[in-house]
């Protein structure tokens, strides 16, 4: 697979499409073209097309495409086909709800381990599972099969439990602590960014409202 | 301002970059050029001088772009150079984490709202707010201001909670229940997917995998 020549912008659609062919299969549709995949995601079919054809050529020509099939691909291509299990490192509030989120469920991640620095939470039972310390990353995550880590402590402790879980192996990070950390190059970091996704609706906000004043 | 014509790829950046420019302003820096923020955004300088065209002219070519006015700039076009005000619809545990959430802080973003539909729940004190009846939603809306609800909910309420407060009148809404919700043409909606996230993480620990054994 020339996975390296997939542009990033694409990479971040894989995603949305794979949730709306879940959509369609709950909905036991049995082919779908990209018209009907671009409606759902909120995109054009143009760029389905576009999307797609870089993970192979799978759709028929005046057919689309088998909803199963591209389904299972794409899993396949996000690496997912086989469950990713992620820890959380921080059990703050945040690290607590994303514990229980229910929106993991069927999409091919699953929270294994809950992690702290804080020797008073260590040990607390959460929804089947111990909070296990922070110093024991290494041999909780190679125990568990953990790749990805998910960041959840204050802002103040993220570089510091970010090296903690680099030097424990793991190469993915999904940081929720509004702060800058830095990783070697050979992890990847995600920045999870909720006030970004608030400034985008206000930007809208204001686009209607100027759409509103013209008319 | 012709905002209508910013491309949504575009508008999915501009956070990024006034992050940036936090950041630089942090470290005082007072002038930046566009391979700066490439490298702090992760993106490349063409890119950066394209998005920010399409919000007029504001870069000296050879000098670069003065900090504290392009952040001004850029809080204007994203609607917050006023502060935004939010409200969380669903009290349980992920409502909690947001409603406290500190990344919101000198982003434009403040919360000043906790709903529930559980009579339970409603009274409940909580840093300072106190949680209110989604019944008064367009009363308490209106009194506090509010432009945006983050939706908490559990899936099988995401649509009556989406409903209500497009009811009382709020056009943008970012739903982080993992369901799909509609809502009228004039309202804006996002999805907020943690689950995408570590999707693509997934995806480039296939690369890393795959680049390591093809070395």
């Amino acid at each position: 697979m020339s996975e390296n020549h997939v542009p990033p912008t694409t990479v971040q659609r894989l995603p949305v499409y794979l949730r709306c062919l879940l959509r369609a299969q709950s909905q036991r549709m049995a082919l779908i073209n990209s018209v009907g995949i671009a409606e759902m995601a909120g995109t054009n079919a143009a760029q389905v097309r576009k999307d797609l054809s870089y993970l192979g050529e799978y759709g028929t020509r005046g057919v689309g495409y088998d909803v199963d099939e591209l389904a299972a691909h794409l899993s396949r291509w996000l690496g997912i086909d086989t469950e990713r299990r992620a820890a959380i490192v921080g059990f703050g509030r945040l690290g607590s709800a994303l514990q229980s989120y229910p929106g993991f469920e069927d999409r091919g991640v699953r929270v294994v381990a809950v992690l702290d620095a804080d020797s008073a939470k260590v040990g607390t039972a959460v929804d089947g599972m111990t909070v296990e310390s922070i110093e024991d990353a290494k041999e909780i995550f190679a125990r568990e099969g953990v790749e990805i880590a998910i960041i959840t402590v204050p802002s103040e402790a993220a570089q510091r439990a970010t090296d903690k879980v680099v030097e424990a192996g793991v190469k993915a990070i999904l940081n929720f602590a509004p702060a800058s950390v830095e990783v070697p190059s050979d992890v990847v970091l995600r920045q999870a960014d909720v006030a970004a996704e608030l400034q985008i609706l206000s930007f809208h906000l204001n686009r209607l409202r100027g759409a509103r004043s013209t008319r």
